[in-house]
């Protein structure tokens, strides 16, 4: 069944709650737009999309979400520009994305179509909902969750896909400082650390509180074998300037694809600059910090965009980064965010008109 | 605070569904006791345990279980003697690893009274529940999940402690026959694995089902990194028979420490059968299994008891296990069943009265 605008269906709030937000002190996911688009797998199906208002969702108590973390998401933005149109960036990579974790974690892929028309007429229905400041945007989560019922450790037969959008405002605050981390790790060869499943964050909360009591923000993941190579961090991928090159690690099974980082490889190559994308090693970047090769490190993701590493610590020792005139990071930041403000030309055709 | 009996509430259902439930048919985990315990973490703090009619749980679209997997269980069961005595099999067991698996997940530790007196008083008021028949149980989940609210990837402020009981038969009907797994991993080193947390089991679904498609029940697990050492199955661990030797694999941060695998090994003990806690090798199992010195392979786990496996296949060829007049599983599931349905001596003093 092909899903247009016009068959999805949408059903508005009595009294929008959009006087209540202060679109000027915007924190990251914490307040949520009026409505929801919500579609159910029932009989091995997906029924047609409906806009809804924002409301609880019911769940039997053995519904499989809450035993066997049968769940996947996604993390989008959408933009307004200066004619108050506005903008999603790359959204079919995030479609598809959504779907090769569905396959992993044996949920139900959701047709293009479904994904695409439920969003587009979501946005439409709360347009008010996208901030216009400086920085701000509606963060978008897609999210699919298992409610089929029962204590049998087998994939549910009846799923959630809902798409609710929260107005946000810089994910970090302030300077980012991280942890190389040598016990704990994210993710297993053969596993699901490609996937965006809900497991995959809750196992990165103790070990990132351990290095938040430590005084970092964030964690940096390497390999679970050897602990040698830099993987990335908690929802951003991780490039390494040393000397004029950019590098970043190769995307594997541990290592999820991320759309910011593959744009930002394609956008450096465009302003000239030097890439690699090849295994880091944590010696290395430890060689390069202390022999002053290393400029820059920053994560890279949708909800933090691209945000520079001020200081990185391994065993007890904390290495600055130094400040730079000409820096990489800052250079990229304006270009894709640019891209995706509709301030400059997109010449690679990731913008997409809502 | 102390929670004694008296304290946690009860509310009970006006008209029990019991008359509905066919008890000499029962499933594994697919109808629901008439309650349920829950308790609420808010504010920093347990409630106290309130037993409820089994009903809906109501969340909010951004609770932390549908986007970051942050959920934990347990499985225990309830068994009725002759004399219509209910027993538990050690649940001090299960109550202290719900809090290692808490503890890995950046969730609360629930307070050892709070888990018992809640268990007990839950299954006083639900006691019909408990099936009678040769072979069948209360299968009892407890499950602590984030219910509280926000896209930020961290850990949650509010979660919801929950104990349902399911009447239950046989986990698995039939012959197991298991494959033995190279290319998908169950966990990492550093990761989540040796915790019951939700997302360990989404992600063996597709593996579990192209298995499945290939005509095997399910999974045997080998180490993420090598793949030549046997760790465990989907929610058993892993006993094999050499000669007259039963080895089973250490536990790690990538294996569950199950109850019904370091009772075996005691048990084993008990009846004068030789043990071996070490890493066991594909290699080796295969080796034994063509020169006939592999006797037995069995799974071990609350739910499946002890499951003999009668095939395992290997790189696309099927190993027969050989049927054995002396076989351990069958010695070693009569005596831990026979002490968990107060049919025997509880030498070990696991046998819990309710
Ligand atoms: C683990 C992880 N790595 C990297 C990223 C960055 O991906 P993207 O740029 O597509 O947002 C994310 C998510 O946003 C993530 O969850
Ligand atoms: C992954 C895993 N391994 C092993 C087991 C067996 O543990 P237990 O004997 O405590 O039930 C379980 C759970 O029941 C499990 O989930």
């Amino acid at each position: 069944m092909n899903i247009t605008e016009q068959k999805i269906s949408i059903e508005k709030v009595k009294q929008s709650k959009i006087n209540q937000v202060d679109f000027d002190n915007l924190s990251f996911g914490s307040v949520f737009a009026d409505h929801m688009l919500v579609c159910d797998y029932k009989d091995g199906k997906w029924e047609a999309p409906k806009v809804v208002p924002y409301q609880p969702i019911v769940l039997d108590p053995s519904s499989k979400i809450f035993h066997y973390g049968q769940s996947i998401f996604e993390g989008m933005k959408a933009y307004k520009d200066v004619n108050n149109d506005t903008w999603l960036f790359r959204p079919l990579e995030n479609q598809k994305r959504l779907n090769v974790s569905a396959k992993r974690m044996a949920i139900p892929e959701i047709p293009e179509d479904y994904f695409m028309e439920g969003l587009k007429t979501l946005l439409k229905v709360d347009e008010q909902w996208i901030p216009k400041n400086e920085g701000s945007s509606l963060y978008i989560r897609p999210f699919i969750f298992a409610t089929g019922q029962g204590f049998h450790a087998s994939p549910a037969d009846e799923y959630k896909f809902i798409i609710s959008c929260a107005p946000s405002g810089a994910y970090f605050s302030g300077k980012v400082k991280v942890l190389i981390e040598e016990k704990y790790s994210r993710s297993a060869n053969g596993g699901v650390g490609y996937a965006k499943a809900g497991g995959n964050y809750a196992g990165q909360f103790y070990p990132t509180q351990l290095a938040v009591a430590k005084g970092y923000n964030q964690v940096i993941w390497t390999d679970d074998n050897t602990h040698e190579y830099i993987e990335e961090a908690g929802a951003m991928n991780i490039f390494v300037r040393i000397n004029d090159t950019l590098i970043t690690g190769p995307t594997s099974d541990r290592i999820l694809d991320g759309i910011t980082r593959k744009s930002i490889l394609e956008i450096a190559k465009d302003e000239g600059i030097t890439t690699e994308v090849r295994k880091i090693t944590v010696a290395e970047v430890i060689a390069a910090a202390k022999d002053g090769s290393l400029k820059e490190m920053f994560g890279a993701g949708t909800a933090a965009v691209i945000s520079p590493i001020a200081t990185f610590g391994y065993r007890d020792v904390d290495y600055d980064l130094p400040e730079n005139e000409d820096s990489m990071a800052t250079k990229l930041k304006k270009r894709i965010t640019d891209i995706q403000y509709n301030k400059t030309e997109d010449t690679f055709g990731w913008r997409y008109k809502v």
